[in-house]
């Protein structure tokens, strides 16, 4: 086998790692929590199927290679629970890191092109970046309530919590904004979520 | 909420269930089953680190989609195994009418577009298709052999059956072949595989 060729697959099965990082988020039927490989797997398909409620018109196959790759960094960096303000702390050293490690078992050329494409995905300056943060968002936000709210209750989450976590939806999606303060308000109104805590 | 973004939000519901089909190789680490979403993630990825070793120019975006959709059908179908002759008899029916259901819960044109997509790949006639299938032989080839090759010995496959298994990877891909028939023979060196049976 070339090196080439030995990098990526070494690579590959390295990646099989993210199957075992699990999410603080359950399935839509609550019976497990997920895992990070099954959440990128489902905003691929999301960014597929949700493309034309961008604000601005994406690169949908883009948006799509970005959601797949955004979270491999979990590999090494461990997923960090949305409301733990401590872990955010040094989030982004760590997961600095561990891009440099794990993408760089790739040869150099597709390194950086991982690389970059993960960082424009956690800058979210661009329009692409911006609507896969949208879906990162969505998704969980999904999954909690047509779990009946389980992972809100088991943390104590408030709805301005969660309002406030979801703000960046409407920087990549005006539409799905509004779907998601929809969701947010009937979910406190069937007590899913603790009433707001800030107001 | 609009109907057209409802139906997509029902779609994506209801495809949160391949997360619970569970296939019969082992992750690389053998700790557990692998399941189809898991599954579909790591092909994604690695249609677009291995891309530039497909047979013919392919347009890469299609292949990662190609594959993120490619086992959607299994929610309603399950999963047949690749050495399972008698659940191969009627495969082709039930995934037919699987695809209707499942993707015809997205607005009409999204559903002919997925089951295009889907139907391209089932058939294997384009470069794109054949690559597609090409990883989906090869990724449970590595999975297995990395993994001790459990999931060969719990089923007494022989290392003829998994050469024929593994023989259209060729049609996507002659390099990716050439490392098939290479990881085929070492495992059978080790004794991961039993000797060819119908030699």
């Amino acid at each position: 086998m070339d090196s080439r060729l030995e990098k990526q697959i070494e690579f590959l099965l390295t990646i099989d790692r993210l199957k075992q990082i699990v999410r603080r988020n359950y399935l839509v039927d609550a019976s497990r929590f997920e895992n990070t490989a099954e959440h990128s797997w489902h905003l691929g398909v999301m960014a597929m199927i949700l493309a034309e409620h961008a604000n601005q018109p994406i690169d949908t196959a883009k948006v799509v290679k970005m959601v797949l790759i955004h979270d491999i960094i979990e590999v090494e960096a461990g997923d960090t629970f949305a409301y733990d303000e401590k872990g955010y702390q040094d989030k982004a050293e760590r997961e600095q890191k561990a891009a440099r490690n794990l993408f760089g078992l790739l040869p150099e050329d597709q390194a950086g092109e991982m690389i970059r494409l993960w960082e424009e995905f956690e800058d979210s300056d661009t329009p692409e970046a911006q609507f896969a943060n949208a879906l990162d968002r969505l998704l969980p936000l999904l999954q909690n309530v047509h779990s009946g709210g389980l992972s809100w209750k088991e943390h104590n989450i408030h709805s301005d919590q969660v309002l406030k976590r979801n703000l960046p939806v409407k920087e990549g999606s005006q539409t799905l904004h509004r779907l998601v303060t929809g969701i947010i308000q009937d979910a406190l109104d069937r007590g899913l979520l603790l009433p707001p805590e800030n107001v």
